[in-house]
């Protein structure tokens, strides 16, 4: 198996497979050769490859990567794959990486099976992977009318030996429904200590800024690059959210304009009660 | 001593007030006989007041109902009030509070003192309260021009003695800097999560969030009460942060919609800078 991206994602798959004795061998591949001797180092990994010619022979190779770098890294291997080697990913977005892929693989594309492990990245690096990482947590997975169903089942499997549970999902849907739950909160919390943050009083405003600050506004000392790269991959899906996040803003802003107690009220307590049902699962 | 609404915040105070060994009797005011009952078998009051008449003679009442009854309380409480009777609050709002206060209280508004404790208040009523719960924390103080100095230093005690400590402000300046901090992430909050649950799929959606969006929306299972009230105390100052919200709102999705990177990097650097310095401290 060969594993491209060694992080957070690729390292605990790596770990978790190894635990599970389902792996003879995981090479890595990676544009940091630091990150790949740590891994190795760490046990993750054990061989890294110097060229991705390296990978001929392997049964799985899966694309840890950033979004963002999923479509070189495509480029680089797919002069190298085997008839049979499958290719996964385990990107946040799903319909860009699947286009690129098409393009890129041609016939080879029976053999990608699109994924997307939903499990924290609040750390990152080799040295942040463990294997109970994506126990009883969902993986999705896009698979297309191409899409070869041993490939598709192999994957399956994969990710259920890794403590996983395997949902399978249109790759439109996954985009809109992580727009919706995952994107658009981290624009949202981006935006508003934004623009907090310009203000000349800055520090007093911070100062006296609360946990209910602190809840609302961690997701937004993520990345900027990774949440950069998610936002203009999931463009479509994002903008339409962004719509309608704002048309709720703009109903809430007229009730309160207006002093319409009932309709805040009302808009409050759905939200309130939706939230407390959410969190009760 | 007197309390109005013994509940988290007033009986938290009276708690701490009794630990220090600073007050003789507290006596507890308030619409629900069960909850004075339950306040006085705590131990947090001395003995329940049939009717405001029993106020007379207090060196202090302290209003800790919720903003949206303080008027109502001052009007009941008004008459009976001594010559020297300092009167203070500890409303999440200020400007609203002061007008009803300077109106119906007159000449003796110039022993009223507006306060706010920056406290945490996930859970509510005499059970929830303790002794700790202002170690530490901000209260901020706002006095007006025709506050008395002695008042204003009476209450600024009463709080250093329950462990607090006591930043003075002008009342709008309060509420600008609790409506971008606390207000506005409550309202956004709240709109993200219901215009996730008034969707056809809303359960598949909420299915697929995750430690992000938990966090993001915790704020969100608030009392709607308690919320419609204090955006509606706070109409101005809030309506204003909502239109700058908007307007980085329009920001992020004009660069979203040109495929701007830069732009898009640029706004989440400073907010994941801003947010990690800030978590820091």
């Amino acid at each position: 198996m060969v594993i491209a991206g060694v992080g957070l994602i690729g390292g605990s798959l790596a770990a978790a497979l190894k635990q599970a004795g389902v792996v003879d061998e995981i090479i890595g591949l990676g544009r940091r050769r630091e990150t790949l001797e740590q891994a190795k180092a760490l046990g993750l990994i054990d061989l890294i490859a110097d060229s991705p010619a390296q990978i001929a022979g392997a049964d799985v190779v899966m694309l840890a990567t950033p979004v963002a770098q999923m479509e070189s890294v495509l480029k680089s291997i797919a002069p190298h794959l085997g008839k049979n080697t499958v290719v996964t990913d385990a990107g946040s977005t799903k319909t860009n990486v699947i286009a690129a892929a098409r393009k890129i693989l041609g016939p080879a594309f029976s053999n990608y099976v699109p994924g997307h492990p939903i499990a924290g990245a609040e750390s990152n690096g080799p040295d942040a992977a463990r294997a109970e990482l994506f126990q009883n947590r969902n993986v999705v997975l896009c698979p297309e009318a191409e899409t070869d169903q041993a490939a598709s089942d192999l994957v399956s499997a994969m990710w259920q030996n890794a403590g996983a549970l395997v949902v399978r999902m249109d790759a439109a849907r996954h985009d809109r429904i992580f727009a919706a739950v995952s994107h658009l909160p981290h624009l949202a919390a981006f935006a508003l200590v934004d623009e907090l943050a310009g203000r000349a009083e800055a520090d007093d405003y911070f100062s006296f800024a609360a946990s209910g600050f602190r809840d609302f506004t961690r997701i937004a000392g993520s990345s900027p690059e990774m949440w950069r790269d998610i936002a203009l991959a999931n463009r479509e899906a994002l903008l339409s959210e962004l719509a309608a996040y704002r048309g709720k803003l703009d109903e809430i802003t007229a009730a309160l304009d207006k002093g319409d107690a009932e309709a805040l009220e009302t808009i409050f307590s759905r939200a309130s009660n939706a939230r407390r049902n959410w969190g009760k699962e």
